[in-house]
């Protein structure tokens, strides 16, 4: 299973689930590819305490050799055609290893999932809703497997 | 009529325009704002036809002392919070003028658009599908007003 994209906390907009289901299709066509929910108490309200669970799963789930990549707007930012080509790297230099896409919850990645984390890379300066970011990023993996198989999908 | 959003060519997805309208009803609370689609026939296939009656139906649209913003990858990027600033400045710069922000079509804009547009931003360097960028920036001006206006929907 090359690529998985792991969010946190479920998206509850029928429209966003509609629009992801069509995305996830369409990146299957070209790579195995799967997207899971860690969920996490909806009455943690602290922020220090919410993003240290969200840790604790998420470092729990991943495996020694998956390579992990945070959606952090910190991260390295790309055009697009700059992320397919990062795209297809890490399919050349990580072979047998899993590469996970993580998205953090509402407040960002506690210290210890940076510490683990692979490489950290950014869809924009900008902060998108969660929602938002997921369909971003779905676009953006299928614009990415477009541009490496030359698909007619991207004019720039 | 401080704040417009005109966009070329139609969205045909319904969860797309569900979204969309919430997102608008939400602007609205803070500020008069409409949004508008500029049509072109389908039937045109050469780009750059498409692109000059694009820029024609535009400048003619644009009033003389609309302040006419593009939506370009090539634009000036922002945080969020620079984002806010930005739109507040232009609110507080340009009293009594209509605010006009532009997406392009599917291959960007004629020269002649650019030689109009007082300014161009870029919501992220990456290319993001014509639904998308209509999302994307309906929910960053959202954002940018509950940031002006001290709304707890914006976290660092």
């Amino acid at each position: 299973m090359p690529i998985s994209f792991w969010t946190i906390g479920k998206t509850n907009s029928k429209e966003f689930q509609q629009w992801e289901a069509d995305f996830l299709r369409r990146i299957k066509a070209f790579i195995p590819f799967r997207t899971e929910v860690i969920d996490i108490s909806r009455s943690i309200r602290d922020k220090e305490v919410l993003k240290l669970e969200e840790a604790k799963k998420v470092l729990q789930k991943v495996k020694s050799n998956d390579f992990l990549i945070l959606l952090d707007e910190k991260g390295k930012g790309f055009s697009s055609r700059g992320f397919a080509a990062f795209i297809q790297d890490q399919l050349s230099f990580n072979t047998g290893k899993n590469i996970v896409f993580l998205v953090g919850g509402a407040f960002g990645f506690h210290e210890t999932v940076y510490q683990r984390a692979n490489a950290q890379i950014s869809l924009s300066e900008m902060t998108f809703s969660h929602q938002l970011i997921r369909v971003v990023f779905l676009e953006q993996l299928y614009r990415a497997f477009t541009i490496i198989n030359n698909h007619p999908y991207h004019n720039d």
